[in-house]
């Protein structure tokens, strides 16, 4: 979940603040589709303590006796500064160099289908990294450097605004979900 | 989108409190799948007017002029104190009793699948309303006198604790969704 470098409704890159309802619906999704971990990726020390803060109620403090089945959500939670961090720490991780996907609400020319993607992630030694933008969307520099862009969530309506919440759901269920 | 009667975390029937991001991201969701009009359902009339004041903002206040896309996702909002409220204006509307399809995190002896619900929605005379409960879910008595309850949201890791909010918009996509 990345706060920047995404634009804003301008087209102007920025970084966005964090959204506490962000982090728990991307952890409870994450836990239910069994993703490795999540990370939550800003690059300002006073929005990262925020979140380690929110990270510490669930995983050790009250909210972890008064929900102890967010904390198992929470423990898959990790803080970073920059996207390069994580690709770095991934790779280090598994000794392979991680594929990231980048999420997108438009059609790109190199777009790849969920099918596809789904056929990829089956590939069990090779660790991937789905980016989701917060804002108005990723910067292009980061669609761009992806191994991947996914193709984006259609409906029916023509209307192409949901929440990163709603998006990463259905990217998880679409990717990984057992129908 | 239901607060009452819904369970809290000890099996209680309770009230809930409406949560702002649930409206937002469940009218936006709503939106891209091309749901005709999304009712949240609160008993309380201070949670009512609460929403009321939100949907007002969004639609006619600063909202719609800062936003003009989320404007668009709010005008299919209403708001009502009860299930059968709802049932009876859609009946109405419609000038056929509206089918209710429940959803629950955990299956039931009848749950559908996901492929059953999808056939039965493209039949085009017939109202159908998705009903999600907030807190710990809906009660046992909405559940049986629901006509259809949809089979739960699984994951790979046995881990069944979704927002309202991811599990609405994973149930759009399954029910609705272009893949």
């Amino acid at each position: 979940m990345v706060h920047y470098p995404v634009y804003n409704k301008r087209g102007r890159v920025i970084c966005t603040a964090v959204t506490n309802f962000d982090i728990h619906d991307i952890a409870r999704c994450a836990s239910t589709f069994g993703v490795r971990i999540t990370y939550i990726i800003n690059p300002l020390d006073s929005q990262r303590e925020l979140v380690n803060r929110i990270i510490r109620h669930w995983e050790k403090g009250a909210g972890a006796r008064y929900n102890p089945v967010r904390k198992r959500a929470f423990d898959r939670v990790r803080v970073r500064a920059t996207l390069e961090e994580v690709i770095q720490e991934i790779s280090e991780a598994h000794r392979l160099p991680v594929k990231t996907v980048a999420t997108d609400a438009t059609w790109q020319e190199r777009s790849v289908s969920y099918g596809e993607m789904r056929r990829l992630l089956q590939d069990p030694p090779q660790p991937y990294l789905l980016v989701f933008g917060t804002g108005w969307g990723l910067a292009r520099q980061v669609l761009e450097e992806s191994d991947y862009i996914l193709a984006p969530i259609e409906g029916v309506l023509n209307y192409n605004h949901l929440s990163v919440r709603s998006a990463a759901a259905i990217t998880l269920d679409r990717l990984i979900g057992n129908r």
